[in-house]
C-alpha cells in the first residue's frame, strides 16, 4: 500500500513465489485471496498462476471446508505443495512459503504437518470511537491514530485495514477485537445502531481469515436497551442480549465474540447486582453460544482504591482470589481472559498464578504487544524473549503456560495509523512475534526475530539488527525495573521514572522503600501470603529470599540494600550496575543503528535514529533518578565511585 | 441576580441607605451607576433618591472630573456626606456607606480623607477562550468555567459580567484583563478581529468603574499581521502595534492596555530577536502612550529546562538576575509586574527580592488569589494573612514592599462562573481582601476578614466563621509545607501531596531531601547565593541557619533532620507535629462549621460542608504522606509515639 510501510511483506518477498508457476486448486474467499496474492506477485515477476491442472512449481490445495486451521508442506521432485483441508490453513500455508523464501523451492522437505497451538490468537485493540479526554483516540497507543476510529467516526479507510489484516494473517493472527474494553458511550453504540461500521471493517480483515470481535459494555442492556438493570439473571437482560447479539450476527455472520472489562477500574459489571463474574460471562456466552461466538471475560479484577497505609491488601493476590472460586462455573464458549502476570504488563513480573489454578475453565493468556511500561515504542524493547520465558514457565513442574492456556493468545495491539504502523519501527517486531509465539508457543524468540529481520528488512543488515535487538529487553529493565520492582513511573502516561510515582497512591503499587531496604514482602510467613496461591515448587522457591530467582526477588521480598543475590553483588550495588551498564548499551545499540544507514531504508532509519536520541536521552534520566534515589536513601556509595547525583 | 451568590452585596446591606433620603449631585456614568444602586434599595426598603436639594439623610456628590479615585467622608448633624472630585471616588465612597451600614447613619466621624494607596488594583483573569486541552477553561480555575468565555465563543452573559463588576467595585478593584496571560491562537484575536467581544465585556464592566485590560501574544505581528518578525526594534513591527493598539482605543476609549507573558514557559518574546526586555516592554508602553494605556510587563522568567543534576542554577534567583541590569530602562508607562515570591505562589516563601532592587522602575506587585497551590477552593485558606505579611515586609528596614509596589498590585482571579463565585463560598474572602489590601495594604486582616463576615454572612455565624478562617492560611501550610518548602504536590494539577513530585523534573523545584537531611542551601557561603540578592538586613538575616526565621529555613538552608529550630524542637519532630496538629485544625474546623447549620444559608452551607469534608481527607492524606515520606528517609520515630506508615 503507498506511503505505509510494508513491513514484513515487501514485494520482494514475494519474487519467490512470483517467479514460479502456481496451480491452485479447491475454492471459496480465502483460495481466491491466495489466488490473488499469487496473482500480483506474478505479475510483478513474471510468473504463472492457474487452476488448471498442468506442469507446475508450487502447488496450493484445499480439500475440504472443515475449518482446520493446519497445512501440510512439502517439497520435492521440483514442486512444492501445500495442502489443507480448512481455508485458513491453506492461507497460513501461503504464508509459510512466503516465509521461506528461495528456500521453499530448493531445499527438499518430507512432508510436514504445520497446526497452530492455539485456535485463538488474537489482537485487542483499545482503540476508542471517540477521542477520550485523557487516554486519547487510542489508550496506551504509541503509533498515532486509530486504524478504524477518527474523532467520533468510523475512519472508512478500508484499504488499510485490508493491508493491516493482510499482515496479520502473514503472522498467524486470526482474531481482533475493534474497540478499547474500556467501552464508553460512543463505543457502547458499536454494538447496535453503528454495527453496520464494524460490519465494515469485518468485511475487510474477513478476507485475511481474521474474525471481529467487539468490546461491549456490561450496563449495554440499561445504556442501550433502556433496561432498568442489566443483572444477568433477569430475564428480561437475557433476552436483550440474545436479540442483540442475533442482530450482531445478521450483519456480521463470522462474528467472533465479545470482550468484557467488568467490574474493573470503574466498568459496570455483575457485582453491582451481587451476582458472580461467572453469572454475567455465562448469560454473554448463552447469547453468543448459538452463532458460535465466545465471550472473553478478563480477569483483570482488582481494588483500584487502595489504601497505601494498609500493607495486607495485595492487589497481585486479586484476580486468583476472585477468580479461582469460580473455577468450574463458566461456560464452554466463556474464555477467562488472564494478563500473563498479576500485576499489569510491568518490565519484569512472575507468571501469574491464576495460570493452572483453573483446570475447569477455559483460560486466554493476554500479553502486552503495546510497550506500555517498556518504553512506549519510542525505546527499542522486543519482547519475544520476554514471551517466550512466560509461555514456557513450567506452572506445575509438568505443564507449562503455553499448555494451560486453552482459551488462546490474546495480545493488546501495539498498532495506529502511523506509516510505520507502530512508531518505532523496531516495534513491528513484537506484532509479529506475538503471531508467531502464538501459532507456536515454544518456537525460539532469536529464530523469530532473524525471520522478521530477513522478511523486514533483508540480509544486508541482519547482524546489526539482531544485535541492537535480542537484548533489547534485558538492558530496558537494567536501566529501568531492578529486580522486580514495578511501577516505578511517572503517573498517568507512564512514560519516563518517577520512584515514588505509585508510592502513595490508591492503585496497590508500591516498593516501600525506606532508608534501609526495598521490596513488598509477599511471603506467606510474614507478608501478603501471595507467594502460597503458586503450586509447588514455585510456591517454596518464592517464599525465601535465599531461593527466589534474583529478578524476582524485591516482587516477593522486603530486603536491606546490603542483601546478597545470589549474583554475589549487593541489592544496592545491583541497582547502580544495571543502570549504568543499561545506559551502557543503549549508546552502544545507537552506534550500531547509525552504522546501519546505508543498508536501511532511509525513511526508516531516520525515525529510528530519532526514537534512539530519545532512548538515550530517556535511559540516562532513568539510570541518574534511580541511582540518585536509592543512594539518598541508603547513603551506600558506589563501589565503583562512578557519578550518582 | 438570581441564581448567583450575592457575596458580599446581599440585599440586606443596602437597607441603612434605602430606607434614607439620599441627595446624588454631579452627572456622569458612575453618577449614575450610585443613582441607579440607591434607587434600587430605596425601592426594596422604602426611602427616596433625588437629584434635587432638599432635606436629606446622605448626600453623594461629584465636584469635578478629575480621575481622583479618593473621597471624603463625613458624618454629623444629621446628615453623611460623601464628596468626591473624580467620579469613580464617588463610587468607592458610595461603598463606603454600604460598608458602614447602619454606622455610617449613627456614628458622627469629622471629615476624613480616603484615598487608594495604589492607583492600579488589578485582577488577572486566566481564563482561556479556547478550551485547553491539558489547562482547560480557566488555568488554574477551581471555581467553574470562565464568565467571560465558553468553549471557543464569548459567553455573553453580560448581565452577570455587570453583576461581577459590581463586587468588585465594591471592594476597591478597578481593573481587570480578561485572558489568559498564556495567550494562545484562538486568544491571540482579541487583539484583532474579535476585539468585539472584549468590548462588550468592557462595556459591561464600565459602569462599576473598571478598565478593561487584555493579555496579548508577543507574537502577535507574526501571528495576525502576517510580519515576518515580531523584533521590537523592527519599525513595521512597532507600527503594527501602533495602528492595532489605536483600534483597540476606537473600540475600548477607556481600555488599560496589554498584559505580556514573554519568553517564559515556551511564551514567545524578545529574546527570540537578541533584544531585552525593556526593548520589548518599551515598544508596547510606545503604542499604548497616546492613549493612556499600560503594559504590564511579567518579570516571571525563568528556565523552565532545568536539569536535577545541576545544583548551580538556582529558579529564585531568576527574577532578579534577569530584571535588575534592566533597572531605569522601561518607560514610564510599562510597569514590571512580579509575583510576591521568587518561586510561584507556594504556601510560604520569602518575599521576592526584585522589589525593591528596581528603584528606577514601576513594579506591581502579583498575588494568587485563585489557590493553585493552597488547596484549589476545596480547602479553606484565607490569605489576607499571608498577603498583609507581604505587603508589610520592609525590604530595607525603612520601605515596606506595600509603598514600593509604585505600579499597583494585582491579583490572578479566583472567580468562575460557579454559582459562589469562587467555589469554595469562604474563598470568596481572598477576593474581597485582595481589593481591600490594594486600597490599604497595612490594613488590618482580621479587621477586613470580620468585615466580609458581616457583609457576607451576618453577625450571627460571624465568630465561628471568623474562627475557622482566621488562621486556615497556618492550618493549610502546617499539614502541607514544612519550614518553607515548597512544590511537594502533585506534578500537572497540583493538587495532593507528592513529595517528590517536582524533585526529579526540569521546573527547578527540589527540596534535595536525602537520609540525613532537607532543603536548598541558598546562602552566599556555599549555596547558589540567591540570598545574596537581598538589601541588608536580610541577606545576612537569610545567610545563616542560626539567624533565618523557622518558617523559611528549608527554604534558604540544607540542614539535618536533628538541626535544632528556634521553636526547641529539630527539624524532624516539626515536621511530625505541625502535620499532626494541621489535621487536628481542620477537624476543628470542620467541628465548628456544622454548628453554624442554622446561622448560614443552607446551599451555602451545604457547599461549605462538602468542600470541608474533602479537606479533611485531603489534609490526612498530606499529613501521612509527608510524614511518612521523611520517617522512611530519617529514620526518626515521632517523639510522641504517635502512628506514622
Amino acid at each position: 500500500m503507498q506511503g505505509v510501510d510494508p513491513a514484513w511483506l515487501p514485494d520482494e518477498a514475494f519474487r519467490p513465489i512470483g517467479t514460479r508457476r502456481t496451480l491452485i486448486r479447491g475454492s471459496g474467499p480465502l483460495v481466491d485471496t491466495v489466488h490473488g496474492e499469487v496473482a500480483q506477485a506474478c505479475e510483478r515477476f513474471g510468473g504463472s498462476v492457474s487452476r488448471e491442472p498442468g506442469l507446475y512449481d508450487l502447488v496450493f490445495e484445499l480439500t475440504g471446508d472443515d475449518g482446520y486451521e493446519g497445512f501440510t508442506y512439502e517439497c520435492g521432485d521440483g514442486c512444492t505443495t501445500v495442502t489443507a483441508s480448512g481455508a485458513r490453513g491453506l492461507l497460513y500455508g501461503f504464508f509459510h512459503v512466503v516465509r521461506l523464501g528461495e528456500a521453499a523451492f530448493v531445499r527438499e522437505v518430507q512432508r510436514e504437518e504445520h497446526r497452530p497451538e492455539w485456535a485463538l490468537r488474537m489482537l485487542d485493540h483499545w482503540d476508542n470511537v471517540a477521542v477520550h479526554p485523557v487516554m486519547g483516540q487510542v489508550e496506551r497507543g504509541y503509533a498515532g491514530g486509530s486504524l478504524f476510529w477518527d474523532d467520533g467516526r468510523a475512519r472508512g479507510e478500508l484499504e488499510r485495514v485490508r493491508a493491516y489484516g493482510r499482515l496479520l494473517a502473514a503472522c498467524g493472527i486470526n482474531a481482533l477485537a475493534v474497540n478499547n474494553v474500556n467501552v464508553h458511550a460512543t463505543e457502547a453504540r458499536l454494538l447496535t445502531d453503528r454495527l453496520g461500521e464494524v460490519a465494515d471493517i469485518a468485511g475487510a480483515l474477513r478476507p485475511y481469515g481474521i474474525r471481529t470481535h467487539l468490546s461491549v459494555n456490561f450496563a449495554a442492556p440499561v445504556l442501550l436497551g433502556g433496561l432498568p438493570t442489566a443483572d444477568p439473571l433477569d430475564e428480561s437482560v437475557r433476552a436483550w442480549w440474545a436479540e442483540t447479539t442475533a442482530r450482531v450476527y445478521e450483519a456480521i455472520p463470522d462474528f467472533g465474540g465479545f470482550v468484557v472489562k467488568a467490574d474493573s477500574e470503574g466498568r459496570p459489571g455483575p457485582f453491582a447486582y451481587e451476582r458472580s463474574h461467572a453469572d454475567g460471562a455465562n448469560m454473554l456466552a448463552a447469547a453468543l453460544a448459538p452463532h458460535g461466538g465466545t465471550v472473553h471475560w478478563r480477569a483483570f479484577v482488582y481494588n483500584h482504591r487502595q489504601d497505601w497505609r494498609d500493607r495486607t491488601t495485595d492487589r497481585a493476590r486479586a484476580a486468583y482470589d476472585h477468580f479461582v472460586p469460580l473455577d468450574g462455573e463458566f461456560a464452554d464458549n466463556a474464555v477467562l481472559q488472564v494478563k500473563h502476570g498479576p500485576m499489569d504488563f510491568q518490565v519484569r513480573e512472575p507468571v501469574s498464578p491464576l495460570i493452572g489454578a483453573m483446570p475447569r475453565t477455559r483460560l486466554a493468556v493476554e500479553l502486552q504487544a503495546t510497550q506500555e511500561y517498556t518504553g512506549q515504542q519510542r525505546h527499542v524493547c522486543w519482547l519475544g524473549p520476554m514471551w517466550s520465558e512466560v509461555l514456557r514457565f513450567q506452572v506445575d513442574g509438568v505443564s507449562c503456560v503455553g499448555e494451560l492456556a486453552r482459551g488462546g493468545l490474546v495480545a493488546v495491539s501495539n498498532v495506529g495509523d502511523d506509516p510505520f504502523w507502530t512508531g518505532h519501527p523496531l516495534a513491528q517486531a513484537n506484532l509479529y512475534a506475538f503471531g508467531r509465539l502464538a501459532w507456536q508457543p515454544d518456537a525460539d524468540p532469536g529464530g523469530i526475530l532473524d525471520e522478521w529481520i530477513r522478511l523486514t528488512f533483508g540480509a544486508e543488515p541482519a547482524a546489526g539488527l539482531h544485535a541492537i535487538m535480542d537484548g533489547s529487553w534485558r538492558t530496558y529493565e537494567k536501566y529501568t525495573a531492578p529486580l522486580g520492582v514495578g511501577f516505578m513511573v511517572q503517573p498517568g502516561h507512564h512514560y519516563g521514572p518517577s520512584v515514588d510515582g505509585y508510592e502513595y497512591s490508591p492503585w496497590g503499587t508500591y516498593h516501600f522503600a525506606d532508608r534501609d531496604g526495598v521490596g513488598v514482602d509477599r511471603s506467606c510467613a510474614t507478608g501478603t501470603g501471595y507467594a502460597g496461591q503458586y503450586a509447588k515448587p514455585w510456591a517454596e522457591v518464592y517464599e525465601s529470599p535465599e531461593t527466589c530467582p534474583d529478578e524476582l526477588l524485591l516482587f516477593f521480598h522486603h530486603v536491606s540494600y546490603g542483601h546478597i543475590l545470589h549474583s554475589g553483588k549487593t541489592v544496592i550495588q545491583h541497582i547502580y550496575d544495571t543502570h549504568f551498564e543499561g545506559v551502557e548499551e543503549v549508546e552502544a545499540a545507537g552506534a550500531v543503528w547509525a552504522s546501519l544507514a546505508g543498508s536501511v531504508d532511509p525513511a526508516r532509519h531516520a525515525r529510528g535514529t530519532e526514537r534512539l536520541e530519545e532512548q538515550l536521552r530517556s535511559a540516562r534520566e532513568w539510570r541518574d533518578q534511580v541511582n540518585s534515589y536509592f543512594f539518598r536513601k541508603s547513603g551506600v556509595p558506589d563501589a565503583h565511585g562512578r557519578r550518582i547525583h
